[in-house]
């Protein structure tokens, strides 16, 4: 079983997955976590870790966060050595990231599984009005 | 000025703008709208065009929504005959795509400011821990 947890600055992970567990239903082995400005790093690395090392039938971890050279990706980063090949980080989460990673969690291993989210994630932007009005023009 | 407005399910589009704002500052004319899912989707429609309709000072808007099929989504659609060339809808949002908004938002055009939030948006997606790597084994 591969875990998920989503670690962002302020509390919009929290919400992310409970969005995304509205849409395609209840999920064991996630978990958000969220990091408030005046709390110090090490703490927040403690519990990470301690989510990470709590779930002894997970195998592997896919942590999603929200940017590059934030807090929460840089604290991610400190337990690379630590975790090693277990575990996987991808940044710039959105909620088809994390409904791709529910859908697939349990169809692939952990460095397909992060491949295949990266690639849902971006092809979840899209200019919407352009595609939309592109679909019309086809059917006229 | 352009206007933002983030329209999601659930309330991560509140928390969203929260973050983004602690980030790079205070903003003007953005607004967050949640969606629950016993709303009529026609009484949210109502509220995103008040939004819209309520800033005289605003003459074009960028909205940004989480997913393209979801009824936040949608919604946004139904007003692109009303609106018109007046307002862009981008899906995928996340962090880096609202920052991106509100860092350039003075900066360029309407449609321009759709297409740079688009690319930096995917380009915030990423695999940390192999870029991470490859600049530790850079510097080696």
């Amino acid at each position: 079983m591969i875990g998920i947890v989503v670690i962002t600055h302020g509390d919009f992970s929290k919400a992310l997955l409970e969005t995304a567990q509205d849409i395609v239903g209840k999920q064991q082995f996630v978990s958000a976590i969220t990091i408030s400005y005046s709390e110090d790093p090490k703490v927040v690395r403690q519990r990470l870790e301690k989510e990470i090392n709590a779930n002894k039938t997970v195998d592997d971890w896919l942590i999603l966060t929200d940017m590059v050279g934030g807090t929460p990706c840089n604290i991610c980063l400190t337990l690379v050595e630590k975790f090693g090949e277990k575990y996987e980080v991808v940044s710039g989460v959105n909620l088809y990231m994390v409904i791709s990673a529910f859908i697939n969690r349990n169809k692939m291993p952990l460095t397909e599984l992060k491949n295949k989210i990266i690639e849902d994630a971006r092809l979840s932007i899209m200019d919407v009005k352009e595609k939309f009005l592109s679909r019309i023009k086809a059917h006229e």
